[in-house]
């Protein structure tokens, strides 16, 4: 079953245009990623946070990621990171615009 | 600027294929509002939780849905509702596949 994942997590940037210059090699290996579908990048400068919603394939290439990305930021020094876990429900979300696939 | 914003609520359900038929006529009405980009429909039946992430044309479509759906969700008798609202960066979600569009 689809799974959607929320990362939300503090950051002190950078966003926008220079965190497509700082992130873009992470955005291309993230985009090769093991069952995933699509990742949504979410910034909030003025609450200094970032994060990310993910749409998976299924539940285990979502759970492989969250091990990964949680290792990756601990890595980069961010702590406080909050991940939120959903099923996806795939006939009302078409019916309402979303796109599913690649 | 595009916005992206994350409802979570508790609910009893119904969850899956009897939420479609639950719930068919407000996701018709949904894809209908302004700025609605798309909406992908989240559940966690375990956990008792339901929600949706959105995307919106820009923060002042988004604040107009917060308010309205809000309100009909509290009409249903729920509380506990939890929003988080973010910018979208644009640059890096391309690379990651993210459809932005209709």
């Amino acid at each position: 079953m689809q799974t959607l994942v929320v990362f939300e997590f503090p950051s002190e940037g950078p966003f926008g245009k220079e965190a497509v210059e700082a992130y873009k090699e992470l955005a291309e290996d993230i985009a090769q990623e093991n069952g995933l579908i699509w990742k949504v990048w979410t910034e909030d400068p003025t609450n200094k946070l970032a994060g990310g919603v993910y749409l998976f394939a299924d539940r285990d290439a979502a759970d492989a990621y969250i091990e990964k990305h949680g290792a990756r930021l601990a890595g980069f020094g961010i702590s406080g990171i909050d991940v939120k876990i959903y099923a996806v429900n795939e006939g009302l979300s078409t019916i309402d615009h979303a796109t599913l696939t690649r």
